[in-house]
């Protein structure tokens, strides 16, 4: 049987667009000689759709999708995913559900079983667990047809209870099929890949992945579709963050020699996905809420230095504006090295001094702040002036403003609300400062696009004089390392010292961390390339009392 | 047997505080004779404890906690509940459990089995549903004690496949035992009640209830805990919104007349203890987070002078600084209005004039506005100067500001981000438009503390000569009506239609919402008083096309 993988990218509740895109897919994999061409998991409506599900409307408009697609699917067969109504009273009203599409007909309908309820994912919100799973027959092959997560059910401490596809297995089947909705982060391309390669080991079948690529809001999807031998070998893998189909001839893959997955990726190559998954991101963001052009920042630091060149080649230099916001204790070379950057870049840029507003509001301000010392207060009004003159060229011209935040500073509140924390879009919001350097070493790795001298000088806000982030921070790699183990890793204060770290240092940084809960629940979407970025996948109270 | 109910404010990961307050509570119901003390769901940590429950640490505290409270437990039983690990390696690492603590020990755990997945609930992000249930034997009573929600599968289209209460009733009990974390809505108060008397009434048994009271940054707990007898009529009723203690003699409650539950409360019911919730809600916020002083910016508009006179209410006048922040389009009649508030309750009030700053910001845009004509980009420029204001005030002197806009503003987007949406806290961003009127006129229901004229005059932005909202939106009742529909009761378009409504207006009214999520992910934590709150509880992707 001739498979095809289609692995694209979707939009959420656009159910014109989605639709065309998969009929003209059937038709592409037809011409292709394919028996069987395959969609992602919630294909028809878009990942994740949100409390969109909830409405009756909405699942209407999926079960019209699969009308229209099904009457394309002649002399082919099609699985696509969307919502599927339970028809039991009885628990929640729909299934997360793949429908295997043939003769015009929705010939048969599995449902998923694992329900992925943890960090971004809350399909327990709107989906019941399928506890029965049937195998597809199809052109005399027995298909094991699985939905994303129903594979993840391997290892000793499970986070499921049930194993659909050892299920599937006691049936007997010939291969496996799984479609999912599977995001990126830079440490899940290489688990993905041992999890698939072990099912495949594990069963003695062949097993044929397709995962979605593309940005929605927070969430990139990375692709990585792929096909594995029964021993586990990767025979064949798709592009990452690229459109495209593949055709496999399922009786050929006993004689693929694959390879078994690696076990580490280096450190280059983390950097590198984590740069094109965030261009994939701002590609996104813009495509499908119909922008094209964004602003931002430019300090003349490294941030907003990575955070243009990633939005530039996501959107065109010409695209890319930036502006430059001299205050009172900005440097020289700050804006120089701002300057040479756009340059470089052959990205437009403005300069608009901010010394006169902000002197203005001080001088306003006398009446009541009287002779009390320069403190936050006074930090606080360049960077909200910043924000109201970016703010107000994004209005009057439709450009979005792009945040250059990173990880570390969101994490211990180091930022300005409602100032540099504005953005439509926060780009490094979830890369710790060693990595946003890594970036940057990545960009210059063949010319000097980025300037040394944002690289090489110490972080600075600028905002009083003779600032320095180290004077209120510990230096960058030490916070980093605290921060990864508590929010990636979950590691607790007693934990944290028994790994040698300070216990003065980690009482400061979760401390910082807990009591800026506040700002961090006003910051723009945060594009996710960690397994535990800050947004929709980490959840916590502000008004707890915890280590803070 | 003497069951005292503890009806208490716990706040989340305060371990010290809480352990104190169940200990106090214990020895408070011993000195008043009763034989067993019961306190709300998840006391030991608070509700909703978010992703610390992911921490072993925090875990761990847990059960320190319930040692020292077992301690205390000598001569008198108590019922505690916290998150209790679960043993099978295989499903969620924690259930949420009902210690049954007596004589120094824990002797029974009780585990839920009903857990909600949906609005602001997440249990199944942390807890895996028991489906064993057993009963509490102590000093001769049979207890069926189950804990909120597993009491809520009554109806002929439940949202569990189980029912935890009809195998207890199989094993026979006596009287039942709930306790729950149950938010208040303002429809919700009814809604419980009618459930819990009909527990009563279908498994023949008294059922005492134990809410907790408090608020948890958005969500507000009322309390309202209470004794059913066995045919379903509400013989004990503890304050809403208050802490204390009731104790009741189990026996006795066969001979005590009941109240059936009333199917409707009134509009002015609603809107007292909408008012009620909200001043509990700032007083949690500001205590819970250790701040006392609130500042908000007051335009001479009713949602201000509203938000201000519940500020007070809850933090005390002298608390509360009123800015009034006139503009270029400011009227006359908005500042006195204004003036008057700030005079008639007795807060503090400054006045600081903007138009010199707005001046200087589009004076230094005019190499790149030019001679285009004025509009949001301008408008815009006012709010979030007024916003640099408020925030400068108050983060020189640890003022809160206190966010104004209102549920029908936010559905809408009318409203500047980083300017009026600004704000620690939204007091009123659930709350519609129409019910902020009948807020005003539950204010002034004796004394006019409000101005007239802030209520009966056209609401206006005054961003613009002559703006009225009407300009833009539909009139509110109207606008209202539909958001209604819409937002809490999730009507889609043709549904709207069917309902009467034209159906241009609600692909205007819906396109506004469905495009408007990018500026409600970054609004301040709405304090929740409707069964569908923008914040926490309603997750919409921001990139979606679907009705926009």
């Amino acid at each position: 049987m001739r498979i095809a993988l289609a692995q694209y990218n979707y939009h959420i509740g656009n159910f014109e667009y989605n639709t065309a895109k998969i009929i003209r897919g059937i038709h592409e994999a037809k011409s292709r000689q394919a028996n069987l061409v395959v969609f992602a998991e919630l294909s028809v409506c878009g990942y994740p759709s949100g409390d969109f599900l909830e409405f009756k409307d909405y699942i209407d408009k999926c079960y019209r999708a699969i009308d229209e697609i099904a009457l394309h699917c002649q002399g082919i067969a099609a699985i696509v995913g969307a919502p599927h109504r339970n028809a039991n009273p009885k628990g929640k009203p729909l299934y997360n559900a793949a429908f295997f599409i043939e003769e015009g007909e929705v010939k048969q309908i599995y449902r998923k079983g694992l329900l992925p309820n943890y960090d971004i994912f809350d399909e327990y919100r709107y989906f019941e667990p399928a506890t029965e799973f049937d195998i597809v027959s199809y052109r005399g092959k027995r298909i094991a047809l699985t939905i994303c997560e129903d594979l993840w059910n391997l290892y000793d401490n499970p986070l499921y209870t049930q194993n659909p596809m050892d299920r599937l297995a006691e049936k007997g089947a010939d291969f496996m099929l799984n479609i999912a909705a599977s995001p990126f982060a830079w440490d899940h391309g290489g688990e993905r890949k041992n999890m698939l390669s072990r099912n495949a080991s594990r069963y003695r079948m062949p097993l044929f992945y397709v995962n979605q690529v593309g940005a929605q809001t927070e969430l990139i999807f990375d692709g990585g579709s792929m096909a594995i031998n029964a021993h586990g070998g990767i025979t064949h893998e798709m592009e990452s963050f690229t459109e495209s189909m593949l055709v496999i001839e399922t009786d050929e893959m006993g004689r693929k020699t694959g390879i078994k997955p690696s076990p580490e990726a280096d450190y280059d190559k983390k950097i590198e996905n984590i740069y094109k998954a965030l261009v994939s991101g701002i590609k996104d963001y813009f495509g499908k809420l119909g922008f094209s052009k964004a602003i931002l920042g430019l300090s003349g630091g490294i941030d907003s230095a990575v955070t243009m060149v990633i939005a530039a080649d996501a959107l065109g230099v010409e695209n890319v504006l930036g502006v430059l916001l001299p205050g009172q204790f900005s440097s020289d070379h700050s804006l120089k090295d701002a300057e040479d950057l756009a340059k470089t870049l052959g990205c437009p840029y403005h300069t608009i001094p901010i010394t006169d507003i902000t002197a203005r509001f001080e001088e306003n301000l006398k009446p009541w702040f009287k002779e009390l010392p320069f403190d936050v207060a006074e930090e606080n009004i360049q960077a909200r002036t910043r924000a109201v003159y970016l703010m107000a060229l994004s209005n009057k011209f439709g450009y979005v403003l792009l945040n250059t935040s990173n990880k570390s500073e969101a994490a211990v509140g180091y930022g300005t609300l409602y100032g540099d924390m504005c953005g439509g879009l926060s780009v490094l919001g979830d890369v710790y400062k060693t990595d946003v350097f890594g970036l940057a070493r990545y960009i210059n790795r063949k010319d000097e696009i980025i300037p040394v001298n944002s690289i090489i000088k110490p972080p600075s806000a600028e905002l009083r004089a003779d600032q320095k982030d180290s004077d209120s921070l510990p230096e960058y790699d030490i916070l980093d390392e605290v921060l990864f183990q508590y929010i990636e890793k979950r590691k607790g204060p007693d934990e944290l010292v028994q790994m040698g770290f300070d216990k003065k240092l980690i009482d400061r940084i979760l401390k910082l961390v807990n009591t800026c809960e506040y700002k961090r629940y006003q910051t723009p979407p945060i594009l996710r390339v960690s397994p535990k970025a800050f947004g929709m996948g980490r959840k916590m109270p502000i008004v707890a009392k915890y280590l803070g």
